[in-house]
């Protein structure tokens, strides 16, 4: 069997230390291009730049390893990869992160990380999102790496099933501390926003967002509850947004006029 | 009962003949609060603006209407309206749009209308977004406005029932030659995109995204399907991405170390 090709894509661009730890790790299964953007770009959820042009270029940040930035979103990273960089190539798997920061819960919906896997499963290449919860520079990624090689294997061997994405995340603990791997769905929370206003120094006002995150789910089956009990967490994830429930429920909206 | 209190938004921004569309039709119905990004912004996805300010001004557009735009992504629009604008007061509906385009299948991934609408659903807040099949600045919209009227009256007799985000996309063609409205499930369907390379006037590259879309789905309950017939398809949509059924399959990473 050939080498696996692997593409490593991240939110936070290609100097972040967690896109470094996953390069580490997926080198050691398979041949690895990199492509990151340019600037940091988290929050962009799946946003994709359609009236501008975008730029490419080649550097020279991971030793014997392919990498390029792009001005672009995460998603037109692995749009730009699969079709320009590794036009006529089968991309085995996709990995993207190690993000600075949870994407458990709601925060799937605005992170630049899990859009970008998403973006590639559903290109149809198995893809993973890693997500640190530890937002600092220094951040220590020894368990995330750990845990990354696990499931990269996993992931290698076929072992995903039906699953084409999964979002993990990955508490802030030491390799001893952290008691497993949970299997589990994505809670249901969200953000209180608050927009600190200022005035700028011509006297006109300006927004800042902040927000705090609070957990609807109280089940011991979600995302946000496997971290807060010390094991990582995967969810798998999908692109089919339909409320298939819902439909019977609508119905009536066919025969309303 | 008071009048109920409508929010009004799109990603095409305040001036699409789309959005003063959704303003009359809403206005027949409850006090309309109108918040728009001042710039296009399609493809947005869910993004959001986490490392710039936001501004927000009042503007006259519509007679009668209280009216802002808003430097940012149309989900920091609908934020902006519920933490500033609106704060303290129950917002009944959020209808965005009318888009230039279609955000069936795939393509609610994308959609700037179908985020600021799901933003909306996240803070309990029934939403509607609503896309026209005809990208013309000159589009007909009275088919649109027809069956606006139509939904947004169940969606505030409380008749969505379970859903909370319905996606609504009406076809290019008059009120007689529409065969009513299908409740349906998101097509399967994707992109294939090319990127059309070019040069700058100093000689370097860069790349253009273009794409065809293509259809997966060959059932006859999607909402591609519902267009291609003749009909208005409406997917009841959310922000879960969890693929529950892909759980079991993966639950073997539990015990992969």
């Amino acid at each position: 069997m050939s080498k696996p090709l692997i593409l490593v894509t991240n939110d936070d661009g290609m100097f972040a230390p967690g896109i470094k730890a996953l390069v580490e790790v997926a080198s050691q299964f398979g041949e690895v291009v990199v492509i990151a953007p340019d600037s940091p770009q988290s929050g962009q959820g799946h946003a994709i730049t359609l009236t501008s042009p975008l730029r490419l270029n080649k550097v020279d940040v991971f030793e014997g390893i392919d990498a390029y930035e792009c001005s672009g979103t995460p998603v037109d990273c692995v749009k730009l990869a699969k079709s320009v960089i590794l036009k006529d190539r089968k991309i085995d798997l996709c990995v993207s992160g190690i993000n600075h920061g949870s994407n458990a819960s709601i925060n799937i919906i605005y992170s630049g990380t899990m859009s970008a896997a998403m973006e590639a499963s559903i290109e149809g290449i198995p893809s993973i999102g890693f997500s640190y919860l530890d937002f600092s520079f220094e951040a220590d990624f020894t368990s995330c790496k750990y845990y990354a090689r696990q499931i990269i294997e996993y992931t290698l061997n076929q072992k995903l099933g039906k699953a084409s994405l999964i979002n993990v995340n990955i508490p802030k603990l030491t390799i001893d501390e952290i008691k497993g791997i949970r299997v589990c769905k994505q809670a249901e929370g969200n953000w209180t926003e608050d927009f600190v206003e200022s005035k700028d120094p011509r006297g006109q006002s300006y927004y800042w967002m902040t927000g705090e995150f609070y957990l609807e789910s109280k089940e011991d089956d979600t995302d946000i509850w496997a971290l807060n009990n010390g094991y990582v967490s995967v969810v798998p994830s999908m692109h089919d947004l339909t409320d298939h429930k819902a439909i019977p429920s609508i119905k009536g909206l066919e025969n309303s006029n």
